[in-house]
């Protein structure tokens, strides 16, 4: 288990993502402007992974004004903040984490700037230490319902690197490994981006967790084969009726689940329920650049002039998810009223 | 439309279908054992196509052979068709092609040697010569399952690149863009070895047949939203009931077609269907080496110490095909006695 980003000696020290798997490099900022190029470069990626650092950007962005006077600190945080929010166009936790932090700076514009500093580094700690007991807790709700024998597949990235520390799919798995169950893990490698190559085998490799990576083409075969006790995935989104947008390919793999029996999971902090949304219809699906798909690591493969279809998620409609791992419990299909009754 | 596979100059003369879609590079087997190696090694890929490579080496066999004493030049043929048969494991038309050749050997035992090398060179012409005729008969059948307007999704490569020359699902594609009528082509990537990036979108390109390449893993998501009219895949080997062998992922698109009641069709020649075996459960699957998942041209994408499920095939359930494309007309399901009407 590795801490993906952290404050150290006064300043941001993260996991250099991009590196991984051949190399496992931190990337250290200074000031708030390294740490915003960092989240627009995707040095660190992953949902919760982007609120903590922004929230950490702003303890710096706040020492870095503490010289100035009060007005200008106070005005001077706020375009930090609005920067920050500018590097990712759709994080919701990026910019979460940022209202948080503002809401902070509000509270306390009374206060002199030593204090108001104080206010905002506990906050970023709190974001992140939040973070990762929550997973912990998403982690013990979804070990009860992993048996003592298991091969688990998963889909994308989940685990310490698209968090804090711990991870949310990739957690529950962590915990039940953690307890002594006998577990295999197949990880789809999750194409275009290859998360599932780069960043979840990684980990599983570094943690001794029996590993297998696969096409994602070769998930349904596994499945047919009965070599495949549960599906555990992470959520982008989840809408109040439960239909869930993730990583692209996560409602092939709930579709053929579905089809040869294999219960299908959810693991997702309440966060990531959009009470404003009552079914997967509303959410717009993000369509990502047609480079991700025409090259790998600058190698082209394939032709000039073909076109290219790349959505980053879709949505896996609630009918084929077999249950949701929250913070606050496990509930079942169907979700809208247990979903309500998750909201704090 | 290209040329895969010829004989030019007592060589055999293929497409190194590794070098595409960058560049268009011819392969000149010398002798039978260079032929093996490319086979072996997919410079020449697709089940037809490799059929029709295996008989021109065995025309080099024969050559290559000709100074022996008789017996020992029908024992070293029958050496060099088991090693041109020990290069790929599932293809059924690579055993078939070489069994045809081995029963002209066998009838004309009684011949002198040239008179043999005459026989199997003619064999083979034939071979390659009815593939291109049964793939023009495998178009002209599938176009009249496709409506004037469609969008069609397909996996892997079925076309020139895998057959001598014309095709068989891209064959069907290619009748009915010739037709006029106003196709649209999806086509799967197809992980491991990016066929459809690399191979069908070329061709796809070449043909000006307008087309958009997808990750695999999107095609589950375009079903979903009614954008697919049809699937058209090939086939590797058919067993007797209609189970179908085919590209890695075959299985998963036709799971997703049925979900979303969109038509899944096979197309193959008569030659795919293996009449010694009466279910699917009997295909042995080729496993590939975990290099193919592990890195593409070289860059490594995984970390040192990660396992790899790589198989080369799926088997599609009868069930899930709505109909299979021949030379010698369509099926639909049920298909054990219709196909066994197939047989000559």
């Amino acid at each position: 288990m590795v801490r993906t980003v952290a404050l150290e000696n006064g300043k941001v020290k993260l996991i250099d993502q991009r590196k991984l798997p051949l190399y496992l490099e931190y990337k250290t900022c200074g000031n708030y402007k390294e740490v915003a190029e960092a989240i627009r470069d995707m040095a660190v990626r992953g949902a919760p992974a982007i609120g903590a650092t922004a929230a950490y950007g702003m303890v710096l962005a706040a020492r870095e004004f503490m010289g100035l006077g009060k007005e200008e600190f106070l005005s001077s945080l706020l375009a930090a903040s609005r920067e920050l929010a500018a590097t990712r166009p759709t994080a919701v936790n990026l910019f979460w984490a940022l209202r948080e932090i503002e809401q902070v700076i509000n509270e306390h514009r009374a206060d002199n700037i030593e204090a108001i500093c104080r206010s905002i580094l506990e906050t970023a700690e709190k974001i992140a230490g939040d973070d990762i007991e929550t997973n912990k807790k998403i982690g013990e709700y979804g070990n009860t319902l992993v048996p003592r024998d298991a091969n688990i597949l998963t889909h994308c990235n989940t685990g310490s690197l698209a968090t804090v520390e711990f991870g949310t799919a990739l957690g529950v798995i962590r915990a039940a490994h953690g307890d002594g169950k006998s577990i295999h893990v197949y990880a789809d490698e999750t194409r275009p981006r290859l998360q599932g190559a780069r960043l979840t085998a990684w980990e599983l490799v570094q943690e001794g967790i029996p590993a297998t990576l696969i096409p994602d083409s070769a998930a349904g075969t596994l499945m047919r084969q009965g070599r495949i006790d549960l599906v555990l995935v992470g959520a982008d989104r989840i809408a109040l009726n439960g239909d869930t947008a993730n990583k692209i390919g996560t409602y092939s793999v709930a579709v053929l689940a579905k089809e040869n029996n294999v219960p299908f999971y959810v693991a997702a902090p309440t966060t990531t329920i959009d009470f404003m949304i009552d079914t997967g219809e509303q959410i717009e699906i993000e369509e990502r650049d047609r480079s991700e798909v025409t090259h790998i690591d600058g190698v082209q493969i394939a032709p000039d002039g073909i076109g290219v279809y790349n959505p980053a998620f879709d949505v896996t409609p609630a009918e084929y998810i077999t249950a949701i791992i929250t913070e606050k419990g496990v509930v079942g299909y169907p979700y809208e009223e247990k979903l309500r009754n998750l909201k704090v």
